[in-house]
């Protein structure tokens, strides 16, 4: 298959404008699950991600103490309380249009039995952290999209970081095809790998997202991007690519040693009308 | 009646100026009854739209549980814990000017008794969310001020969302006839529909609003502008448009999907400014 | 006695010069007691006063709800659990220079019980809010200082708020002569009654305080002011006069009307500056 | 041994680079323990300082109440609950580079105990605040940091205040050489004592820092430097230089009394950029 980088002509011809006469419904409601006791932020960072990447409406499926602690900072999501049992007990909320799960997971049993029920829908879905793992992915025509950094990857494929990491867009694209997946590899240069064997290459990012909480941030702008284009890939490269940009205009002004994840979400404020200003209404 | 945009020299003309010698007390106390387990942070941001807006004082009735994710973001405000349960047995604070309720309440029942209460009380009210449902309301000297966007406007009248699009004026107009109340229907181009059959239009907001919570800051700017308001009609046609000029004032500078609910509020201090302007003391 | 306005000149003399080689201990440790379950934040509101007037460090004796809502805003405080019930059977914590009492307290008679053990005590003390009540006050060397608004001072004198308001500063100098105290009379022009008849009028501050908590904030900075300054007097003077000029410096770039009382402590880096550029080392 | 002042060309030349393609392991991972009911707060500025002193990951020891408090202001760290009970008991989490205890931690014996542990293994400790006491230490490769104020040095060594304040150099490389770690006698001019004899003096810091809760931000930034350079001593002499010039770079805008804790760590992404400028690939 042909792979290219996504390059900014790409995300600024694929961002959806945001038409005038809108309600919150068009953009979605999307599903999030993930926050424990012990990573209680994460799903946080996620929200932040996805509420200020423009989802309609967020739903964060998560336990009574992070849902205490995440409401203070962003009062404008809603709770779906111990979501993952729910979720796992095969029952979901009305309405959403995507998902994602795994943000400060750490019960990958209960994470399976939510998967069972959530892969048998058709939405698209996000898999991160705590939600990756060795398995297999039924055939959907919803996207599953896997956001593993290369120790992810390696856990779930068997292979070591080494051989990974040596031919990243390879290996990716092996496991994309074969799981019929989007599969972004994360770090320098991440990888997003497409179904049919095709993919591309993200030129954003830098040294300030190598602190933790940063993915957490991308799995949240993947679940908005979702929600809001049309189309699957575009919105996977457009999330990989905006997250990267964050952190660009991070380091233009700051040092990047010094960037929080939440920084991330900061930035997108006025990253986000630098890419869609000429494709508004 | 009469119908007409609701413009900025309407505003101007309207806004209350704020005199010097003044303490709390001529701003008023308004109540806010809302938020749940489930949305604990819809009365966050009501309450920080109705403290930006000029109130006196705010008592925010709510869950321990809110109360404690609403108090670190904005300890101006005091509470009445288990207020709506409290009102639903018909007590209520003393020295309460108007109140608001509906923002994250998801108990229906207990709503239809709180309200059975605070309707025979000559208080400005104002209802939102939780608190909209199918139902008359008894006449009275002080305003009834109901807030739905068109889903909600379709459960409270039976008609489907379509038809009540088709002519938002003539529909928002003939319940507010019949009611006797005020109606504000929401989406771009809200209507204010006035019990006498006239009614405004509001020029001001854009697609940065459609996302979740915008609807509670504008509750809490009505709730304030009751408050200080003497004409109820303007005050809200004043909160309904200077909602809307927080989010334009926003999408000057930032990408419009960026936008949180709470960002409105952090608006308040320079668009107020700009708009109160020439006719403060 | 002789009364005079307390101008800026005054504060830019009497303003405690911050010299090069001090540490923490030299400014002092305050104790606040505040807080209560309906009232948890007026406490958060008085610590950020004094935290960013000035003090060396804070204790904040509160229930454990209002703690944990402060904690997270104000991570620089410390805390004594359930203070006021300590206070009340006649503890306190070592080392304490100052203490301010009452913001978001609703148990009288406990802090009855705390004051009688806190006036015995030759520190400085501040009554605000829930600790001001009708009483007297034991002849001491460290000042008594009452921070009551013409409501609280009408409960206080047993005399009608419109009698009070008519000669401000004859009344409040009453008082603070016969009970031997220092007597702020908050509202429009602050009148602060020494105990020898002599006071002072307030420049500044305008109708943007005419909201719920902005006279935490003064408690607070009042307690900071106490612990800094060597003159009690100058204290309180200067503590009202730079909470007043707070809400000046907001209103000369944002509407009155949306200030909330934590940005009149945002307010006090450079508020204070502009101050005390002239009498730093 | 030869002893200078570390100036800033010294910070220049040994601050680490971020070279490009780096994730998050290559930054260490580090392990903070503090925080009670009594201090909730110290241990979110201490994670505050080293997440943003470019950490890789924290994993943060507290109680479940420290925790809630601080995962809502910093949702990018993980957490180990109950740690320093954990650690008492010999249990540590995987992958830790280098430890932080003491601050907020008002729990002597539980202290000793974990201490006993953390000392037999070979990773950077930083002891401050309620980690610091009279006892001895082992000899061990990898540097035990102790950073007390002189109160808490004179706790230590059982000299007087006075003494220790009189020749603060001579004292603090007395007890570097003869306990074998490196101490860091805090206070204007903080002196870095180093095992070997030798040592530097701080040039950086002003009155602004002696208020509650500086000393937990120095404690996180020196996690995090020694998680990120090659020389311990160079990540110590440069913590607590950048430490003081974050407060230099408050100063030079805002009154020195109102700075809080907190903004020292608000203050490192522009003073890390302007120190390492020079030195980033
Ligand atoms: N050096 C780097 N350059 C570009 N992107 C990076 C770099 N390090 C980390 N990232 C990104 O930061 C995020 C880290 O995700 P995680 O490892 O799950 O926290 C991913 O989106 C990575 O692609
Ligand atoms: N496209 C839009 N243009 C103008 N205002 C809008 C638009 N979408 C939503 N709003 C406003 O945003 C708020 C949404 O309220 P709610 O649906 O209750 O959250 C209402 O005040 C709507 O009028
Ligand atoms: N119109 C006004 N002009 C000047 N100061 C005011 C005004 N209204 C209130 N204040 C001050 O705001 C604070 C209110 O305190 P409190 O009533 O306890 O919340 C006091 O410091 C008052 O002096
Ligand atoms: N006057 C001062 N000049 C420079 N540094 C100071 C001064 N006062 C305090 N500090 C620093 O502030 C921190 C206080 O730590 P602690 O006493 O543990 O809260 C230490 O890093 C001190 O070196
Ligand atoms: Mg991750
Ligand atoms: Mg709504
Ligand atoms: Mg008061
Ligand atoms: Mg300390």
């Amino acid at each position: 298959g042909a792979w290219r980088m996504w390059g900014e002509a790409d995300v600024k011809r694929t961002l959806p404008a945001r038409p005038f006469a809108v309600h919150k419904g068009i953009f979605g409601t999307g599903l999030l699950l993930g926050g424990s006791d012990d990573m209680p932020g994460s799903v946080l960072l996620a929200a932040m991600g996805a509420m200020r990447g423009g989802i309609g409406k967020l739903v964060i499926g998560t336990t009574r103490f992070a849902a205490g602690i995440a409401a203070g900072r962003l009062p404008e999501a809603t709770y779906w309380l111990d979501g993952l049992d729910k979720a796992a007990q095969g029952s979901l909320p009305d309405g959403i249009r995507a998902a994602a799960i795994g943000p400060g997971l750490d019960d990958p049993e209960q994470v399976e039995r939510a998967l069972e029920h959530l892969l048998v829908r058709n939405m698209p879905l996000v898999l991160d952290a705590g939600a990756l793992a060795k398995r297999g992915y039924p055939r959907r025509n919803a996207p599953v999209v896997l956001t593993p950094h290369p120790g992810e990857f390696s856990r779930m494929t068997g292979l070591s970081v080494k051989e990974l990491q040596q031919n990243r867009m390879a290996a990716a694209s092996r496991y994309a095809v074969e799981q019929g997946v989007m599969l972004v590899l994360k770090g320098a240069y991440t990888v997003i790998a497409l179904p049919d064997g095709t993919g591309y290459i993200n030129p954003t990012g830098n040294a300030a997202l190598a602190k933790g909480g940063t993915g957490d941030t991308l799995t949240g702008l993947l679940l908005a991007f979702l929600c809001t284009h049309e189309d699957a890939a575009a919105a996977v490269a457009n999330a990989v690519y905006v997250h990267g940009a964050c952190a660009d205009a991070w380091t233009s002004a700051y040092a990047a040693e010094a960037m929080l994840a939440s920084d991330l979400s900061g930035q997108l404020p006025l990253v986000l009308r630098e890419l869609s200003l000429s494709n508004q209404e």
